[in-house]
């Protein structure tokens, strides 16, 4: 049995590596979410503990691949973004697609009990994932703001749909066509107006979705920052913020941003793997440390 | 916010329709599974739960995804073939690699327990995948028969290697330098004179892989035949296996082969979630109907 | 200046190279020909110094690159296939793209004069290929096969529409309208009603095309046969044919043709350089030598 | 005989647009031409016919292809760079690569008794093409650079070389050990030391190769410039050049730049085209309007 008479089957493996120097997305999607939702009684509009699984299966991704700058995350959608110079499995494109997507895939499951622990997960989900490239920072921020724009379409839709169905007792096509063809005035007017709902007060994460970026924390260790993957709910459609992020892109993201927001559990796990408390001394807003 | 005015982001998601009319082989391979298997306590050289535990993702991924033809494991990696007329998602390439990859990602710890049971799983682990076309009917055997052969090899040195070291306390660098420049023959004869190891003797899924296939399993339900994914070891590398699956390629394969082996779990777990039971009445060898 | 400081931008060029064992076609196509044919006064609906034209730049081609197996022009396209195992340039597609539209393009101008030297050349026309991957003989003659069938339809088409409109004095608009909604029958009934003309007795290259084999043919150089390029314009939709010439895909192609028909130019060329002399003593018709 | 049933052939083209919003460069290389320009007498190491016909060659290109920024071409090479808004054939790569390819190549052939009146072009030539996108100006910068410090390399190794031969009396084996590992300095210093050359001497077009750009030119026709293809040897290896026109990649550039050379052949020819006379009243440095 020679090996080496079928090992010229490897060659139909053609290469498959992304064109340097750009962004590279890998964006991934659950399959038929809706039917998976549905089968695990996830709260309709938005189910906070589906999404903070979510959120903690695209941290244990960007735990892994040190090359990726953010992620962002709304519904069973995440989005990854790769560094424009990474070169990481020399930037062979299948590599990169799946290896993300499994660690995603592996890690919503495997942290399922961790946010639905009683909702017992009936068959392994899954999703699927592609990789797009973004030459410059300004297709890239248009992607993250599509991705934003998307959030607040539908979050905005959802929320008055599943009102008008929950609490005003329209059926689901009744409420489809109350909807149909209003702007998103009309939409916060039926929320006020008939609900008492002000939707500028639902919550950041269901409105804006989850940002991932790694920042700087302050920590009891003396005079030391730590960086860590935190989860945020920013306005990523302000300008103001690509301004205040414009680093993000240039230079090492970790030397430059100052986290003084809330330990969520994703902050808190790796505060926990660190053994490190955290102590916040610095004013509320983000700010930049030169 | 103009929805429309970020989404000409989308355009710059290239299509990767794959050429029709050719054998897709998606290949999935553990990342970094020697560590994963030293953290997990498996088996060395070959942990049977371990083995079946990758079976049963990839029985998982089959019942999925009707357009795939057979499935072959061993060790860490699985392959999957998906028939030569295969349309699903259009042939897009990233589409078929990632929900696949997806599909046996989240199987994989899903069923961890099953097989598993008494280790804990420490951390979500996860695949590379990649896809792979084959023009025709020759190099896609190839394809089945390098896998194949590569399982020999890899199993015999496997085999002699960690029989040297457990049973014959060599460290592993002094059985790697016993065993440089060694044949098959000269390993046969290590494990078979030193250590009254009859090679031949060693478990079938350990020599051969695991092969998935689809086929016809006789039931107590009067005259039906029932279709089922079967998990067998059979050699790939005789040209007579090719000879009696040569129908696999050109017609329904669940039309053709008549099961008649043991119920494993994977056959087992059909059965069950059918509520059939299966009555053996075949003779032992496999054998086509017309 | 160092050299090596911009030579990292030689890595954004990627890899293409094609799949293996799968037949590699070529199409060129006239850019603006519409316009072109009218500015050379071609004459409608064929000129057959432009299909001669045509033909011997395909010609051009085909003595070039031996991994050529056989052309096929109609109008102003031309087709080249290459052998599935042709592993030219690697296979790379841009490479075999290229170098094929050059050639063919420098060898339209260069020969100009041999078959339109009372017209000239006003300025350098341009062609556009593209490559395509057929996996297989059957889904590579059905290629075939279009094309011809594409040239049957079209010339039935311009012949009676310029029939129309030369002899019968109609309007372009006029004829179109004319043929609006008619068949292949309708069509040759026009023809011969109307005009005497039988369709049957057009020219077989303004009918069929033109395919280029290489055949072997009878020389005074004793008992030897030369394998030339020739140029035929047989009915390949005939499976007759392909029963003909299936060793045309599976053997050396040169080794196996009797060619027995008249000495085009393209034929009278290769034996010029070569300086032999044709003696024809086969049958007439196309024969295999065993 | 039915169309459609052939048709399905189609699908196997696949597509091959390129990432939007990237610059598209398409290069040429001459296919044997150490042995065209043997068998055509081409002056060693410059053949200033030959170079002003390539030139000419790629001129006719960019007259054809609005979306053509530049070109730049040395030696029997020639790169094009269209706009990274092209959306020429919507971006198709082999539309784009074999259009470009076939026009230059026709253009050589037809163009030759324009420059090469004496010397009869014994066959057609050809050339092949690749395509490579570049995702932001400075990496496209680099590739310009990378092409023009190509020329100076060879070229001062050329002339060297050939003087030692020509003048020299060297054989070409005695010349290239000569000049193995010498340095720049070293062949400048060989040039002059013992042949008297200066190698600043040399012409621009010999040391820098030619670059093809959109400039306005001031005519007769009362205050109306004129958009003209230029032919010029800038050096681009400084940074200045870029300073100077940056707007090349910014804004229209034929709204920009303001050309006070002398009239080359291929400025005269789209003079002439139009009907218009050349008055030059700039200063002779290179100015922009505003």
């Amino acid at each position: 049995m020679a090996k080496s008479s079928f090992e010229y089957v490897k060659k139909f493996e053609l290469d498959d590596t992304l064109l340097p120097n750009t962004w590279i997305v890998v964006r991934l999607d659950g399959k038929c979410f809706h039917k998976f939702a549905d089968d695990h009684n996830f709260k309709k509009p938005n189910d906070l503990r589906a999404l903070k699984l979510m959120n903690y299966a695209a941290f244990s991704v960007m735990r892994d691949f040190s090359d990726l700058l953010m992620g962002f995350g709304q519904s069973d959608e995440y989005s990854f973004v790769f560094k424009k110079h990474c070169n990481l499995y020399k930037r062979r494109a299948a590599k990169l697609l799946t290896t993300v997507t499994s660690k995603f895939s592996t890690s919503y499951v495997y942290y399922w009990n961790k946010f639905l622990a009683d909702q017992q997960l009936l068959y392994p989900p899954s999703f699927d994932g592609r990789i797009v490239l973004y030459p410059n920072e300004d297709t890239l921020i248009d992607y993250m703001k599509w991705r934003q724009a998307d959030v607040h379409i539908n979050n905005l839709y959802n929320t008055t749909f599943w009102t008008l169905v929950q609490e005003g007792k329209l059926s689901p096509t009744q409420a489809e066509k109350r909807l149909c063809g209003t702007v998103s005035a009309d939409k916060n007017e039926i929320l006020f107006k008939e609900f008492n709902i002000n939707y500028n007060n639902e919550l950041e994460i269901f409105k804006r979705g989850t940002l991932l970026l790694r920042m700087n924390i302050n920590t009891d260790v003396s005079n030391k920052c730590s960086t860590v993957i935190v989860d945020v709910h920013d306005d990523m459609l302000k300008d103001s913020f690509w301004r205040d992020h414009k680093d993000l892109f240039t230079i090492k993201p970790n030397k430059m941003f100052i986290y003084n927001g809330p330990i969520t559990e994703i902050i808190g796990a790796q505060l926990h793997d660190r053994k490190l408390l955290y102590i916040s001394c610095y004013p509320k807003t983000l700010e930049k440390k030169h």
